[in-house]
C-alpha cells in the first residue's frame, strides 16, 4: 500500500484509534499531516498538537470551525427541520461533512493526494467522510484503516492497540475507557457501543455529559424567546433575566447550557444505519431540541398549508441524505435550496417553557403571518359565508357517496 | 325548511347550543330525537336526558361507545402513528366518525331521514360528521344549524341564545361560560376560541383538566412499560408498584391519569384547518402521547428501514384524511389497511420514564426484531467484511464524482 | 342580484351560452364589458366584437394573449413536465388562468367589481376561473351564471337557450351543434359531453381536427430535432427539409402542424375531475405531446437520478395543483420555482421521428451531461473497479439477509 | 479461490462469456452444474445442453419458467403498474429475480454453496441475480466472474475470451457477433454496449427483431379488445377477426406478435442504473406496452382518484426496487401487496387501435365502476346542486385570499 513518503492526511482526535493510525502511517513510510477540527468538542487542543507530534506528525493543523459550523451545517439545519427518523437531529452527521471540508482544504494546500480517518467499516461516519471527500474533491484518494484488511487483521482489538501504542511511546490516557463510544461537537454528544449494544438495558446513570439526568434538574421552569430571521435562529432572550444574545455562536451554546441545565433534547432510540444495520445511540442535543421545536412552532404559524406538505416531504427527504452522508451531493444542494425558499418568511418569535426534560411552547408571533385572528374567531364572522362549507362539505361527499354506490354493486356483484 | 313532523336525530352535548338547537327544532316542527354519545366526556347522562326531554325531544337515546372508541378508532390510529403536522394527536378527529356511526344507526333504527349538529361553519367537526354521514348513508339529509341562514342570522351571538333559553325554559348552568370552548372525551380534551385566539399570548393557568401544570407535577420520575402486540397496545405496567393493566380501556385510562399526573401531551400549536383557516388550539392528550411515543419506538426498533419510509409516507396522508374527516372514504381504508400490514411484526415492550411533561424512552425489547447485537457489535465482526463497505461507498460515490464533472464543465461552459 | 347599472367583465367566446348570458346580464341591468381573449383558438375575432356590440355589450376587448400564454404557461409546462394522471397534458387547465389575468387586469382597468363566466356546475373550468381571479384579485365578486339559480331554473336546457336567443335577436349559427363540446386554444383540442359520455363507445371519426385520423395518415415517417435551453423549447428542426424554426408562438404551431399532419398527441381518457366526477374526455395536443417526449427524454439524459425523482414527485404534485384550479396559489409558486431550479442544467438537442400517431426518441445530446460514455462503455475499464460492485451488492444484501433471520424467526414463533 | 470440486451452479446462456466461465470453473475444479431457464428468449435447447456438455459441465438443467415468469413476474408488474423512469417497462429487471429462484432451487437441490454467473461489473442485471439470490437463500455464495481479479484481468477483452475458446475447444458461432449486446425473453428484448453507447447516433435499422420497422409496419390499424380481472390480463380478442385468447402465456405471445407487427413498445432511452451510471437502452416490448397502456386506462376508469394517487406513489417507488434488483425485499413485498389490495377493484374491458408504433385507447368498460355517467352528463342535473360548487370553490379561495393579503404585507414591509 505505502508508497515511500507519501502525504496523506489524517482527521485526528487525539484518541487511541487514531493514534495508533498515525504511528502506523508513520511505521509505513506516510508522511502524515495531523488535521484536527475544533467544532466545539471538550479538548486541549495544545496537549493534543504535542501528542501528534510526539507520535511523529510532519505537521499538525488545527483549524476553529466552530462558526462555520454553526451557520453552514447547523442554522441550516435547523431551518430545513432536519431529523431522521423522527427523532434524531443529526448532530453527528452534519459535522461529518464540515470536517471533510477542512481535510479535502488541507490535503489541497499540503498537496497530499490522501486523507485518512479512523471511522469505524460498520458504522455511517465512514460513509460521511468517504461521500463529503469524493464529492469535493474526486481524485482524493482515502485511507479508512479500519476498512484495510492489514490494519484491521494486525489490529483486532483494543488490546492490540494498547500493546502497541506501549510499544511505540504512545502516551495512553490513564483513566480506562469509558464501555461505550462518544462523538461530541458543540451540537450533541452521542453515545453507542459496549454495554449500549443491548437495546432493552437503560442507559446507565452516569452517562450523559451535557445534560442533567431528570432527578437533578431543577423543579421549577424557565422561560425563553426564540427569534427567527428567514428561517435561521437570530436571538434567545431568556423572560425570567431578560438576558439576550444574538450571536449564532453563543446562542447555541446558551441554549446548551440553558437545555442542559433543565435536561433537554435526550434521546435513547434505535435507529437504521445506512449500511443496513440497526444500531443503538443515545443522543443529547439541548440547544438543537429546543430550537426544533420552536421553529416548527413559527413554520407552522407563517407558512401556507400546502406549501408546509411538500416543504415536510423534502425536509423528510434531506434528512436520509444528510444521515446517509450525502451532505455535498447534486439531490441535497437541490431539496436544500427549494426547502430555504419556503424559509423566507418564517420571521417571527417563539415564547417556550424547559423543564425537567420537556420543552412546551406557550405562545409565537410574527409581524405578517398567514394566521388572521379575524378571520378564525368564533366571535365575528368576518368575511365567511357558512352557506360556503355546506357547498364546499357537499361537493367533497360527492366521491364518497359515488364509493358507497360503488361498494354496493361490489357486493351485489359477489 | 321544515315540514311538518319530520324526524331528525340531534348530536347532543347538553351544553347551550345544541339545546337551543333542540327546542328551535321543535318549533320548527321537527320530531327531535336526541343522541348522545359516551366517549369518555365527563357528564352526568341521566342530568343530560332529564334536560333533553325537558325541552322536549321525542326520544333521548345515549349509549356507551367507550369501548368501541379505543378497538375502533384509539388503536388503529396509535397503530398507524397518526400525528397532524407533526404534533396534534386527532383526539377529536378520531371520535366524530364513532359518534357519527352512532348517529347514523340511531338514524336507521328510528328511520329519520335527517340527523342534526351544532359544529360551527368555520371549523373542521362540521366537515368530520358530515363526510361520516355521507360516506356511511349517502342518502342522509343533514341540518348543520349554525350554516343555515335562518337559524344564524336568528341567534348572532350568545347574549341571543340565552336569551332564547330563559324563554324557552332551558336550563342554563349558574357558573358562567369559560372565555374559550372545549371539546372532550376519554382520549383528549381540546380548547380554542376566545381568547385563545390570540396565539402570542399563553394559556391561562387555569385552563387545562387533564394534565398538572408542571409546577405541580411531582418533582420525581415514574417508570412505566408498555407491550404491544401488532401495532395494539396490549398492556402497561407500572414498574414502580408493579401495577399490571391490559384491558384496553383500562389502558387509556390509566395512561391519563398517570401522563396526567405528570403534565404530559400537552401541546400549544396553531394548525390549518381543512377548510383553509389557521386556528390556535391547546390540546391534552396525556395517554396518547404516552402511546404514541412507544409505538414509535418499538416499531423502528422492528420493522426494516424502507418499509417504515412507506409506512411514514403513509401515515402522514392518513393523519390527513382523518384531521380533514375521510376517516371514512376509498382513500383511509387503503391506506389504514397497507399501514395494518406493517404492523404485524409491531410485538413487543417498551419502557419508558414519565416527568414533568417529559417521555424518555429508557429501552426495548422484542422476541423477534431487525436489530442485531452480534450483526452490529463493535467489539465482534460477525459475517461483516469491512471491504465491502469500501466497495459499497466507492460505488456510491461514482454518482457524486459524476457530479463534480459536470459542474466543472458547466462553469467552463460559462 | 342585480345592481342598477353594476359593471361586469364577461369572458365571451361567441357561443350561444355567452351570447345568452351577455343578454341576459344587460336585461337584469348590468353594463357589460365582453372580453374576449385570443389563446389561439380558430375564430373570426371581427365577427365576435359586432356581435357582441350587437347583442348589448357595452364595450368589446379583444386580446391577443397567444405570446404570452406560451412562453409563461406553455413553455413553463413543459419545463416542470406537467401532465395529469399520467396522460392529459393540461392544454385547457393552463389556458384558464392566462384568460383569467386578462380577465382582471380588465376589470381593474374598466373599474368593474364583477366578472362573469359560463362555465357549467359541474366542471373543472369554474374553479380554474375563479380560484384564478379571486388569487389575482380577492376583492372580485363572480357571476357564474350556470351556478346562479335564477339563471339555470331559467334555462333548463338548450331548447330554452335558443328559444331565448331567437326572442332577443341573438344571432344562432345555421349550422346544428355538434353532439359534444368543445374547447380549443394554441395548445390543444378538448372534446366532451354529448355522446362521448358513454365511455365504451369510441369516438366518431369526424370528431378531430388538429390531428388527421390515423388511417389518413402519411405512411411515411417524418423526422425533427428540437433543442431545448434550461428546459425552454428553444428551436425545432424538420430533418427532411431542414427547414428551423426559433420563435416560441411558431415552435408550438409548427409542432402542431407536423404532429397533426402524422395524427400524434389524440388521448382518448376518463379523468378525474378536482370536484370529485369521472368524466371521459378527448383531447388533441400534438404539439405538447412532441414536447413533452422530447424534454423528458433530455431531462433523464441531463439530470442527477435522485434529483429527477423530487423533481418527479414536485411535478406529479404541480399537475394536480394546475389541473384543480391551483397555478395562482403559494404552493404552485413554490413548486414551480422549484422545479425551474431543476432546469438550469436542462440544455441540449433530442431527434424524433414521427408517423401514424407516435413519436419516437432517436437519439439526443448536450454538450454538458452527466452521461458518460467512458465510464459506462463495456469495452473500457474506466476508472471503474469491479470489485467495488461486489462490496456494493453485499453490503445492500445485509438488510436482505437480516430479513430472511426475521421471517425465519417468525415462522418459528408462529 | 477454487477449493478442489467445490459444487456451483451457474446460470448459463450459451453466449461466449458462460461458455468460458463454464470451462474456467471447471479448470479451477469447480464441478459445474449448468441451469438453463427458459423464459421465453429463441433458443436451441438441445444444442445448449450438448454444448454445456461437451465443455465440461456435471449436469445440466434446462427449466421452463415460462407460465410462472407470466403468471408471478410479468402479470403483477402490470398489475402494479410497474414502469421505470416513465418508460422502461422492466422486461430484464423481472425476469432476473425469476431466473434466480432457478438458480437457488437447483443450488439447493444439487448441494452447492455457490451460484455463477457472467453478468458485468457495471451494469444491474449483477446487482438483481445477487440481491434475489441472497434474500433467498442467505448463506450462498455467489461467484461473479467479471467482479473477481483472477478472471477480469485474465480476460480483458472479447479477443481473449475468443483465444481461450479456441484452445479449449468451445464451439463458438460462425457468424461474428453483433456490435451490441442484447437480452431477450418472452416479454422483450434489450439492446445496449457498442456501437450503441453514443446516445446521439440512432439505433441502425437491422437492431430489432421483435417488432417491424415503422416503414415496414401496415398501413393499416387493426383493433383489440382486452378484459382485465382484478388487475391481471384475463382475455384478448382481435375485434377484426374475433380471435379470442384467455391463456396467459398465449396471451403475452399473442400481444407481443400483433404488437410487433406493428411497430408498438419500442423505446430508445438512457436510463438511470443502480450503480450511478447513466447507460442508453433500446428495448422493445410490444405485448408489455400494450397492456401497460390498457391497464392504466381501466385503472384510472374504475378506482377512486386519490386511492389512484397513492397507488401511483407506490408504484413509482416498487419500480425503482424492481430496477434495482430488490424483487425479493421487505418493502417490495409491502408495496406489492398494498398495491395489489387496490387492483380488487380493476376488473372490465379497454378497446385499443394498433398502427404503426402507436396504441390509441377507443374505449372501456366495467360492470362496477366509480364513473357515473348520470352524474357527470351535462344534460342531466341529477342530485348535483350547482351552489355547492360555489362553496367548494370559495371555501377552496379562503386560503388564495389569505396568501394575497400575505404578499401585501410582505410587500410593504419591504
Amino acid at each position: 500500500m505505502a508508497e515511500s513518503n507519501k502525504r496523506v492526511v489524517l482527521a485526528y482526535s487525539g484518541g487511541l484509534d487514531t493514534s495508533c493510525i498515525l504511528s502506523w502511517l508513520k511505521e509505513n513510510g506516510y508522511d502524515v499531516i495531523v488535521y484536527v477540527a475544533n467544532i466545539g468538542q471538550e479538548e486541549d487542543f495544545d496537549a493534543l498538537e504535542d501528542k501528534a507530534l510526539k507520535i511523529g506528525a510532519k505537521k499538525v493543523i488545527i483549524e476553529d470551525l466552530r462558526r462555520i459550523f454553526v451557520t453552514s451545517y447547523v442554522w441550516p439545519a435547523i431551518a430545513c427541520g432536519l431529523r431522521y427518523e423522527g427523532r434524531y437531529l443529526l448532530g453527528t452527521s452534519i459535522a461529518r461533512p464540515c470536517i471533510s471540508e477542512g481535510l479535502i482544504r488541507t490535503a489541497k494546500a499540503e498537496k497530499a493526494s490522501l486523507v485518512a480517518h479512523g471511522a469505524t467499516g460498520k458504522g455511517n461516519d465512514q460513509v460521511r467522510f468517504d461521500l463529503s471527500c469524493y464529492s469535493l474533491c474526486p481524485e482524493i484518494e482515502i485511507l479508512a484503516l479500519w476498512r484495510k484488511r492489514e490494519f484491521y487483521t494486525r489490529f483486532s482489538g483494543r488490546t492490540d492497540l494498547l500493546e502497541y501504542a506501549h510499544k511505540n511511546g504512545i502516551p495512553v490516557s490513564a483513566t480506562p475507557k469509558e464501555p461505550w463510544s462518544t462523538d461530541a461537537n458543540l451540537l450533541h454528544i452521542s453515545y453507542e457501543s459496549g454495554i449500549l449494544e443491548n437495546p432493552a438495558i437503560p442507559a446507565p446513570i452516569e452517562l450523559c455529559k451535557m445534560t442533567t439526568n431528570l432527578e437533578n434538574c431543577p423543579n421549577e421552569p424557565e422561560e425563553i424567546e426564540i427569534a427567527f430571521t428567514k428561517g435561521y435562529p437570530s436571538s434567545v432572550q431568556n423572560l425570567d433575566n431578560c438576558y439576550v444574545i444574538d450571536n449564532p455562536l453563543e446562542i447555541i451554546e446558551y441554549l446548551n447550557e440553558i437545555g442542559g441545565k433543565h435536561g433537554i433534547g435526550r434521546i435513547d432510540i434505535v435507529e437504521n444505519r445506512y449500511i443496513g444495520l440497526k444500531s443503538r445511540g443515545i443522543y443529547e442535543a439541548p440547544g438543537s431540541k429546543i430550537l426544533y421545536e420552536a421553529h416548527q412552532d413559527l413554520e407552522i404559524y407563517v407558512l401556507d398549508r400546502e406549501v408546509l406538505r411538500i416543504k415536510s416531504y423534502l425536509a423528510e427527504k434531506m434528512s436520509d441524505y444528510v444521515y446517509n452522508g450525502f451532505w455535498f451531493s447534486p439531490e441535497c444542494d437541490f431539496v436544500r435550496e427549494s426547502i430555504e425558499r419556503s424559509q423566507k418568511y418564517v420571521t417571527g418569535m417563539v415564547r417556550l417553557k424547559l423543564c425537567k426534560g420537556s420543552v412546551s411552547i406557550l405562545g409565537r408571533s410574527s409581524d405578517i403571518s398567514l394566521y388572521n385572528e379575524n378571520l378564525v374567531s368564533m366571535d365575528k364572522q368576518g368575511d365567511f359565508q357558512p352557506e360556503d362549507a355546506e357547498g364546499f362539505i357537499r361537493t367533497q361527499a360527492i366521491r364518497l357517496k359515488e364509493f358507497h354506490r360503488f361498494k354496493k354493486q361490489q357486493q351485489i356483484a359477489e
